[in-house]
């Protein structure tokens, strides 16, 4: 069945969504504007989730045949005399080897302003009892870089470079005022589209009254927290819902940093990285989602929820496949509770295939998908059956926060992302190592250096290509992936606007 | 219903086991006889759970008495003059001040021999395919230590404390001959008494042939975790089934430290606390497990099998109760996915008990239990309901190891193990500064400094018995629970035996 499956696979790579728009689609800037609609819908038309490369790369129609093209494998930047990234943060990408017809890498970067949603019947809503309302404080901007790695199909990551960080928007659109208030913030919120004549009538608001005697504080940063978690289900309900209309197959990883008051708020769901180099210092700021690093949630779901794996799969794990004449010896195994192995007689259930099976970078799971976390992916099945992948995955991303406050940053300091195609070849410690070499070689005030440590590192991990395929400098395999890579200088928005 | 299940609880915890026994019953030292049955079996007869105190105590009827006192609360320690622990291990422990009846903490120390387990018709298991048996090599011992902290009755801890050992030692005596063979253990073992024949015909291993692409290799290390994982499973399950003949209520957590073969393997289900201290470093050896900790496996729980909550609770988390009077406003809440919180409007459904519900020591499933792992408590239930809380405790431990070989240890580095009651008001930092304190005041080769420090511990947590209770040097209040702390030298067995 391995076999089977793997076909499957092949086959989904293949399928690939509608062509390349030569012209990228023009990019809301700006998101929750008057008229108080989700400003994440899809108003844009139907052409939304079609090929493109990112708009702020600026492609010509010829520079996008050049960037799309698997034998060159030029780099791709932003260009001198063209729009700078905010902080002058630096980007590259390169397409993959052949692997797929196109790259399946997507990335965002904007300035994003958050407006306070109109409280019902024009009031804005106030939330300290007062009955004032809070004028002339109408909303605040975030910043936000993004990365999306598509699989089995672009759709599901242009889609999400185009809507995520409307989405994270539309939730911080309710917490505006609650976040610019230093008071924590409040458990119940007075203020709803029902509860306005209430309001309107002078109650007296349910905070202001003596409190329970147990009452959990709840933070400000962990408010942005759920507004990011509960925007990344927005988004993955969005492409369940447009799938259809949009042409989507596929679904996409995704790595997301919002910078908002003096913080970074790092979201993965899937399988890229984000590493701070910090004097020299290695800070980790994000863990991969893959069938090795969650087979206890997807073994436990398995455990509870047998019939997801219509009768093909076992929830156990084994270190290799069983071979039916081993029906009644002992073998290794582990359930969704152990982390250590240990032997058992092996039954016939246990000659099913395994939900969790291979390691590294060949772990899947139902011998499907190597990634847990994402976007999309609602049609993916096990080749030649019914049985839906999709509850096993997760759109929900880990949330790190990184207080730029809390320490006194250099402009050799910054964060950076990449896609699994820059980590699968060059470590953190390699990575470090580049931005240091790249960054001493230009002024710290170039706004340039920090698109030359990006482009640096998608370099070194495409290597160059010999007629052994592409090669690095040590002759290893560089990386047929596709590649895409932002260095964030830390200094922020006060020195590097 | 908070009133009602804190009812419950407090019944709970009146509710106490059969009277004390005067004398420990004997301790099995050595598992795994010649019988070849089950080391850790009920062959003691009805009274292995009986309430008594570790029999390294050696306590006279007189001395248990004292122990059991909660007015003088006296710290008991092995004497000297009478048998010394293993590695000259340190231990103290004091009862509560009243909360019930009996100190409900449990603890052991034991040097264990594993013996190989004769294979069928009396061959031994060979593995190698060479046909010859393993002469001379019968087995190993290990060393154990562990602490159970009881709840709701002191049966499961004394339980648990006469047979955890028994249980690992049965686990281990398949692994004789695998650990003590340096090549990878064998992913499919040739033996097993149903296929004693073919092994006796002289059939090829199947680990001599050629093996699959695909075949991950386990470590003799995730082999001894993956045995002690088991162990406690059959530990929970032996509470289980022995709980009505042996008059068992309540459970407790368990932390079980082994050494074997240079490496201490910590395992720990519930919330004592394991930390290594080293060259004045500290070292942390466990993680707690509580509602707070747990949150999500118990939310994600509760999410797929909602019958678990028999219509009573939700398993969304609130920072507070909600009001019915709130019914429509929004509230923060946060799901088995989130890490942050975000508003919701609350619906009908919300209006029902939290399944995790508090802050801190006061937090609680279904308003009922503060620890999410530990043995037994099989037939706890919400107060005057049919809802079982077990199916949301889990008895499995995570098991952490330390290499000793990876470092010259001095005297003064400890192993410092400690059930709530140490830890709820002595933070780790304190903990290390008594033990260099004390130790800096005994000479190095003194083997009463490793217990001078347990006592010093437990003496500095209980605190002195003033009008206003039992108070620490800062007149904060001391800690009115079972205190139970071994303090294990690392130099090892070669320099403290």
């Amino acid at each position: 069945m391995l076999l089977r499956v793997r076909s499957a696979v092949s086959h989904l790579v293949a399928g690939l969504g509608p062509g390349p728009g030569t012209q990228p689609p023009a990019e809301p800037r700006h998101g929750g504007g008057g008229g108080g609609g989700s400003g994440a819908g899809g108003e844009e038309g139907p052409r939304v989730a079609a090929f493109c490369r990112p708009a702020f790369l600026q492609l010509t129609p010829e520079e996008l045949r050049r960037a799309d093209d698997h034998t060159g494998r030029a780099v791709q930047s932003p260009r001198d005399g063209r729009r700078r990234l905010p902080w002058s943060t630096g980007y590259a990408e390169v397409i993959n080897a052949g692997k797929s017809q196109h790259n399946e890498d997507q990335a965002c970067c904007e300035v994003v302003f958050v407006e306070r949603r109109p409280s019902p019947r024009g009031r804005l809503p106030c939330r300290d009892g007062s009955g004032e309302p809070n004028r002339g404080r109408k909303g605040f901007y975030f910043h936000y870089w993004a990365l999306f790695d598509g699989h089995a199909g672009s759709g599901a990551a242009v889609m999400a470079s185009k809507r995520l960080h409307l989405h994270i928007c539309e939730q911080l659109r309710d917490l505006v005022d609650i976040l610019q208030d230093p008071s924590p913030p409040p458990i119940c919120l007075q203020h709803d589209s029902e509860l306005s004549q209430a309001e309107d009538n002078g109650d007296v608001p349910s905070d202001a009254l003596p409190r329970f005697h147990l009452e959990k504080a709840v933070s400000h940063e962990s408010l942005v927290i759920g507004a990011i978690e509960n925007a990344f289900k927005h988004m993955d309900e969005q492409i369940e819902q447009e799938r259809a209309s949009q042409h989507i197959s596929g679904g996409c990883c995704a790595l997301a940093v919002v910078y908002l008051m003096g913080k970074f708020y790092v979201a993965n769901a899937g399988d890229s990285r984000a590493i701070i180099i910090r004097n020299g210092e290695i800070i980790p700021m994000s863990r991969e989602f893959t069938p090795e690093t969650e087979r206890q949630r997807l073994q436990f779901l398995a455990f509870l929820r047998p019939e997801l794996l219509g009768k093909e799969f076992t929830h156990l794990e084994f270190p290799r496949r069983i071979q039916p004449k081993e029906l009644g010896k002992k073998m290794l195994y582990r359930d969704q509770s152990m982390n250590g192995w240990a032997y058992k007689k092996i039954e016939e259930d246990d000659l099913k295939f395994p939900l969790i099976y291979g390691e590294g970078k060949k772990a899947r799971v139902m011998a499907t998908i190597g990634v847990t976390r994402g976007l999309g992916d609602h049609d993916l099945k096990v080749f030649s059956s019914n049985i839906h992948i999709k509850p096993f995955l997760s759109c929900f991303p880990e949330v790190r926060v990184y207080d730029l406050t809390q320490y006194e940053h250099c402009p050799d300091d910054v964060l950076v992302l990449g896609t699994d195609g820059l980590w699968d070849v060059t470590n953190d410690k390699e990575v470090a190592s580049v931005v240091m070499e790249v960054l001493t070689s230009y002024e710290p005030n170039d706004p340039c250096r920090y698109t030359m440590v990006a482009q640096e590192l998608v370099l070194r991990s495409r290597g160059i290509l010999k007629e052994r395929g592409w090669r690095l400098p040590n002759d290893k395999l560089g990386s047929g992936d596709d590649i895409s890579v932002f260095v964030i200088p830390l200094g922020g928005p006060g020195n590097y606007m």
